[in-house]
């Protein structure tokens, strides 16, 4: 799922016997932690970025990672029209740009707000990410309103900082 | 990928500007945070549980996630064979049970070490975890090595224990 934090409670009571709804669903997702990204793009589709925290490895033969991506997300199409990406790992300090490229705010704003560089891919890498993987996007595979996309990773840049920024319980948190 | 957590140190001047290699790519990765789960199955193919941190939510409509699993894998006949799992999402104090599901013990001594219910699928719940998504198997990808499995959600519970156990920088961490 597309992450854009909210601070709303979670209901530690939660649970179901049938198919969880969707509040029980996203209430129990908030007890997965995981590592928040900014997922960026530039291409024929223009620039675009967005904060997203259902990113994943898959396989290091070829080293590829996932991203999922909601298809109704404004920057649906420019990712697919790109087939490029890069997944820059976000840590310490990093919540207010989190925040930007999670929210409403103008793509040259979210830009504007951070130092960049770019891959041979041509998508954005942010120069202060704990690492950034340029990708090409191999594979799309559908699941309800999400699209599953994988990447292959066709260059890595590994930043000075070692630390980790954990969105988990609503909350962020850093490691 | 299917997590087996190994100690071993992280370059931190890892980095390459063509596709990195295997080596290259697991210490990048080793930057990208995620929950431990272990993940386990039973039916007509046995009972199965490994360690991973190899999992995302995809989509709330059907309620979904995902999880990594490398072909190879002893246990991944099993998982096929059965159509259902579930994802454990551990939390704090289960590092020796995250160790003991992603190494080489028996299946009955792994099973042995915890407390299990069973969830509408059958596949084991284990007692004490953050949450458990009992859930049946939807949808097979392949990546490389990796399958990618994706789960619909059936059940879920939630346990009493609100923290979470991070995998990052090739350590355990509770939040």
């Amino acid at each position: 799922m597309q992450t854009s934090p909210v601070a709303t409670t979670v209901d530690p009571s939660a649970g179901s016997q049938g198919v969880p709804d969707k509040v029980e669903f996203r209430n129990a997702m908030a007890r997965l932690g995981a590592a928040v990204n900014i997922i960026t793009t530039d291409g024929p589709g223009g620039r675009a970025g967005f904060t997203a925290s259902a990113v994943c490895s898959v396989s290091d033969e070829p080293p590829s990672l996932l991203v999922c991506l909601n298809r109704s997300a404004s920057v649906y199409e420019t990712f697919k029209r790109n087939g490029v990406l890069c997944v820059n790992v976000l840590g310490a300090g990093h919540q207010a740009i989190s925040s930007l490229f999670g929210g409403k705010t103008a793509m040259d704003e979210r830009f504007a707000s951070a130092s960049w560089s770019s891959g041979p891919s041509g998508s954005p890498i942010l120069q202060d990410a704990s690492v950034s993987f340029d990708c090409r996007l191999s594979q799309i595979t559908e699941v309800g309103t999400h699209d599953v996309l994988i990447c292959e990773v066709i260059s890595l840049s590994t930043g000075e900082q070692a630390q980790s920024l954990i969105y988990f319980n609503r909350q962020y948190h850093e490691l």
